[in-house]
């Protein structure tokens, strides 16, 4: 049988561009002991994958080889199974996307997860509003940023996968939200659809200025997408005992020399701030919660989630370019 | 009656220089209605006190004015009293350091402290192992760090009045502690008599591959005095889930421009870091737990603890121009 699948054919410089990415036929093996041949149907398009296409470590997940597939989430259906607890037919999630087939094994470092699909839980909500980047709003606000009551909140790229539900988690949660966004239409999206109390466009000023208009009380939580300008202004206007979830510097993920950090990183001193990292998959124990409330959330409404599809495999690299130039709303999956 | 103050008379440029202060006499007022007049033992000299020279607010306490006297802890005798609860005699800590006679107001803001003196426990212990900046040292590990069980630990600044009760503190605790300093003379004190497992010269080359070298196993938690490169290579060196105390950052203290921050603070998403600043100020609710603790350190001898004596006013404005420089071992005061 032959599959298709998606190499990194060049670093890119700068923003990747698609003749960085082949798509590349190949025999797909025979699953073995132990294994599972998967039909992959629906693969996320995820920022920080950028960050693994640079060479060398950066700490983060290992660098992507070049002219190998690359991977990502995926859900697929089990075409034949060779491992107990799985049969012909079921749905799976696992981290071998950008390929239409994989051969998946439950007993490596990331096994695949079973999924319950049914009539109002498509498989690909699971790379959407049940999957990782989703769990990475909530356990971001919650378990990161210590979100508490009274906190006003701030977040970037507000328009994007994990942002989008950083607006909602939190006004459903009670809160007031400023949002930015790269665009007149995603800042009007942000505050009409997401319900934002507030949302200015990056790209209209220094951000130092906007963020300031916008949140004229000042601003207790920044949940951070982005770095750069937004990282040194939400410094500034944070108030005291402020927090910072630091998620991604998308800002940054481009570049080929380092970028210098905020120079106003004093006042986390001065106001007694706490800047926290992580990754979800810190946080997979808090998945059962997170599922609970945002089916919960999704079911009477509170929540609403916007998709960016890209239709086909080999339309994927053209997407995630397009998604890394800000060309998105919301998640950003490929039908494959 | 005349009294004598320390004035700044020049925003320093760069390096503050002993020309950038002037000593003023002055008559000293009557004490008010509830105000008590003091007569200063001890002023404590504190780096970041030089952030306050820059005109502007930098998010910290304000900015000290030209040709006025500048503040600062100190502890004195109580020559008049028209205050309840304050007797002639008595010793008090308060913030108007800088000057040998004070009117200090119970009711201000930050009112006077009584203090407790005895053989054991001279005046100008309040400025130094029971003072402010050992309250730091104690909390930014604790609190701020929340040092846990088995943590490498590293701070900056070894030899300095913070650090070197960082290093001790540790120790006593149960740690493996990496010291950095300026000197080989102070990387020998704070090896031989704080007890460091480790200490390197930041002078000697890369602070990265001198923190590496030192740490092999990599550190959970950084101390962080001095910014910069240190914060730079500590990011790199730090495991997963680590912590930084943000305590202060000399090597920025003397810029007149915005220093960048740190180029890898993608570490803080990749490795589920969190840095925390902080003032001791935020933790005044620690102090009696701190002074038991380090009463019992002091008086078992695990904890030892060094000064730095300038001898009268006249010379406060060198010695802490001395203390920017490195000059200083342990804690910097000035006998009034």
């Amino acid at each position: 049988m032959t599959g298709r699948e998606i190499h990194l054919v060049a670093r890119p410089a700068g923003a990747p561009q698609p003749g960085d990415f082949a798509l590349v036929e190949t025999d797909v093996p025979e699953p073995g002991d132990g294994q599972l041949l998967v039909r992959n149907t629906w693969m996320s398009l995820d920022p920080a994958q950028r960050v693994r296409m640079h060479a060398g470590s950066s700490g983060y997940l290992p660098a992507f080889e070049l002219d190998r597939p690359l991977d990502g989430w995926a859900v697929g259906t089990v075409l034949t199974s060779r491992a107990e607890g799985f049969s012909e037919g079921d749905t799976v999630l696992h981290n071998l996307g950008w390929r239409d087939y994989a051969v998946v094994d439950p007993a490596s470092e990331r096994p695949p997860q079973l999924l319950h699909v049914d009539a109002d839980t498509p498989d690909r909500a699971y790379l959407g509003p049940l999957g990782w980047s989703a769990l990475t709003s909530y356990v971001g606000l919650f378990d990161v940023a210590e979100l508490r009551t009274g906190d006003i909140v701030f977040v970037s790229g507000a328009a994007g996968a994990v942002g989008s539900l950083v607006v909602q988690i939190a006004k459903v949660s009670g809160h007031i939200v400023i949002g930015s966004a790269g665009s007149a239409e995603k800042v009007a999206y942000v505050r009409d659809t997401l319900g934002a109390d507030a949302a200015f466009c990056y790209r209209d000023g220094d951000v130092g200025e906007l963020l300031r208009a916008a949140a004229p009380d000042g601003i207790d939580v920044y949940f951070d997408n982005v770095g750069g300008d937004h990282l040194q202004a939400a410094l500034d206007v944070l108030r005291v005992k402020g927090r910072i979830a630091l998620c991604g510097a998308i800002s940054s993920y481009n570049a080929s020399e380092p970028v210098p950090g905020p120079s106003n990183l004093f006042n986390a001193v001065a106001k007694g701030l706490t800047l926290r990292g992580f990754l979800a998959r810190m946080y997979v124990h808090r998945m059962d919660d997170f599922r609970r409330d945002m089916q919960r959330w999704l079911a009477d409404g509170s929540v609403v989630y916007a998709e960016t599809v890209i239709e086909g495999l080999d339309q994927a690299p053209a997407g995630f370019v397009d998604m890394l130039a800000g060309g998105n709303v919301g998640k950003s999956i490929v039908r494959i």
